[in-house]
């Protein structure tokens, strides 16, 4: 048996980082950034008004109060995305809008609050004064946003490998950036495999199971940024397997579920040996002990187990990590946290057992509750969890009460609040 | 001025779970359950092997060891997905697959490495033994996976209102659901207001900027799993306004970007007024002053500040919560975490700043850096952050080293281990 951090070496060394490819921003979101963005112009590109209020020499206003105001001449007006073609000289002011560029001559913006429009008219009317009075001075510089204040042309405003949030979307977009360059996200053949199995929503013969490793895995796809790519359900028949298999070849990478235990109907073992290269191992987890992992041409190729738990346990562990490596992601742990065990879990045969817990976070502590049995086959019990306590290779039992880790599933907004 | 808390009340009262629809299940993730679920029939439907191996009777092989190996005689085999038509009587097994119905007559399994199987034709290869020996012996129940012991026909499975994540799909698979009830996800028009703005990949003019509040609005309304409706740029005029706020009223909500402070070029107030209820407000927190929110007809319209951090912290304070609501969530805080402050932090206006930082966990303790200037044009030090240092309303200064309150911005799965 390999250990499972031998395991996850070996699965992330059969795969590569994808190459970049060219979206619309809005589209790029969760993805990762493949080159450096530079900015080509600054932003603001001109010195704008913060504020609403009026463009004046900051020396104009020195004195200002409510007994003495200063009279200033309105020669001009100006809104965002217009230019005044007036000057501000000795004596003048030019109305000014909230992100309009401040006009020539002026070197400040003296809020409407601080003038005698606000007290004449009140907020958001439209006046056309001739004149204005000032209440208060202001400095050089204040309520002016400077020109690169946010950005200085050719400065390095994103960086490679950055993962694409809203704040960078945005960040693009105000660089005037329709498009974008990302790695690309990786296609995931799944490939169900088994006699037994239906498809969901036919009828269900006595004897036969449906099929729900096609969906919890390509949801767990879904969920990490990749793309699922149904394959649907091999029979244990030679031909239909490698019907199916050669349909994967355009992917990134095959998921086949079962088929990779020591039974002798587990043609899947026969099939893909002969397709590829491909190594069964037994790995010192559980649950999840059987795992097949390997190439069909180029095409890494994982073998998760038939039950329902193994397979999704063991695509948190190893399909998890090659689909961010993919992707072009460099953190590939799940989150883990220490908490407090209530239950007892057992752990005989010297793996490691990974055991559904319902975790929550009570007056700063966390709290892991096992979700009851905990068979392979038993789905409802993932349904239930959002962590999985961690009983480490060498120690036979934990009692309740004692501290353990768990490995956080869900790992939502929601946890820190929970 | 309106506390945060006040307005966020006042938001949420106007909107209210949207109606459910039926999808498909891969289709739902992160959809909330808009319906019990209960089991049609019970999971496994029969009792099942839980192993490759020989169903026996336990009776028959007390005593077994290597040195005293019990022979039997193989009448049948009978894979996954078969029944086999033939009763195990004593002296007589019947090869096995993991996960076949367990044959009449037999109650339990014994494991091929028990048998000799295992030894003289070694795992996984084709073998037709009419007879064959046991080397351990198995205890009535031992191998067999029980018919319900995942599910049992009838029982209440999935909570209307739990979030669809991957098990959940995989536990609706099981029980043969192709298609799941879910609220349906909000589509939420979004509308910028101004002259100043020009069209991404478009020539930019001197004076005007580009629009980048609609791309990092629509990412953060994708990223907490509503649907953008992109309606574009509104100039200032009343008759443009009008006909893109009428293309929001098939949406369940519009959020405008712009057009909310006390300027006299903010025709959006005028036009909001005219076609619906609006409420001007001035929170209490910084960035992000002035808001608007209201209806027009029945459609929640939240008006969010034109300076591009303003939007981001706007939004995520009350257009977040609002899309969670509408989706059926019931969870609105971000989360938050208590950190060691870097950097020092003012708060002069007596309101709630949330100042940019990166937040990081060092040895088990949360760490925050301020990002540096906190102006509210400055969208790159959204870029660089993950997180919103709070300053309380009540206090004037934060300094270097002090304990603080830390929204975070991203609440990812790299969390915990960064």
């Amino acid at each position: 048996m390999i250990s499972v951090e031998e395991a996850l070496a070996r699965v992330l060394s059969y795969v590569s980082v994808l190459e970049p490819e060219t979206k619309p921003i809005l589209d790029s979101l969760g993805q990762v950034l493949a080159e450096d963005v530079y900015a080509q112009f600054s932003i603001p590109p001109l010195d704008n008004s913060a504020m609403d209020g009026y463009a004046v020499n900051a020396e104009d206003t020195k004195g200002a109060s409510d007994s003495t105001p200063i009279r200033l001449r309105v020669i001009d007006e100006v809104a965002a995305g217009y230019m005044s073609k007036k000057s501000v000289t000795p004596g003048t002011a030019i109305r000014i809008m909230t992100g309009a560029p401040i006009p020539a001559g002026a070197d400040a913006v003296v809020q409407f609050e601080h003038t005698s429009e606000a007290s004449r008219m009140g907020y958001g009317q439209k006046a056309r004064l001739s004149e204005v009075e000032v209440y208060r001075p202001v400095t050089p510089g204040q309520n002016i946003r400077q020109a690169g204040e946010d950005v200085r042309q050719g400065e390095m405003i994103l960086k490679k490998g950055s993962t694409i949030r809203p704040a960078e979307i945005g960040v693009l977009a105000s660089l005037g950036h329709s498009v974008v360059r990302v790695i690309r996200r990786p296609k995931v053949a799944i490939l169900a495999t088994g006699d037994e199995l239906v498809q969901v929503g036919e009828h269900l013969p006595i004897g036969k199971i449906y099929n729900s490793n096609t969906y919890s895995v390509a949801s767990q796809v879904l969920r990490y940024g990749a793309i699922p790519v149904i394959l649907g359900i091999a029979r244990d028949r030679e031909e239909d397997l490698i019907s199916k298999i050669r349909q994967a070849l355009e992917c990134d990478m095959l998921i086949t579920t079962a088929g990779v235990s020591v039974g002798d109907y587990d043609l899947t073992k026969k099939v893909l040996a002969t397709e590829g290269e491909i190594n069964f191992w037994q790995v010192r987890m559980k649950p999840g002990k059987p795992l097949a992992f390997g190439r069909i041409g180029k095409l890494p190729h994982l073998g998760l187990p038939g039950n329902p738990v193994s397979s999704m346990v063991s695509f948190e562990q190893f399909g998890r990590p090659a689909i961010l490596k993919m992707m072009g992601k460099t953190e590939f742990r799940k989150p883990e946290v220490t908490a407090v065990l209530h239950g007892g879990a057992d752990n005989r045969d010297g793996r490691r057992c990974y055991y559904r817990a319902v975790v929550r976070k009570i007056n700063g502590t966390w709290h892991a509750d096992l979700t009851g049995p905990q068979g392979s086959g038993i789905l409802t019990s993932m349904a239930l969890a959002n962590g999985l306590v961690i009983v480490p290779e060498d120690v036979a039992e934990l009692k309740d009460g004692e501290t353990v880790r768990v490995q956080m599933l869900d790992w939502t907004e929601d946890m820190e609040n929970a």
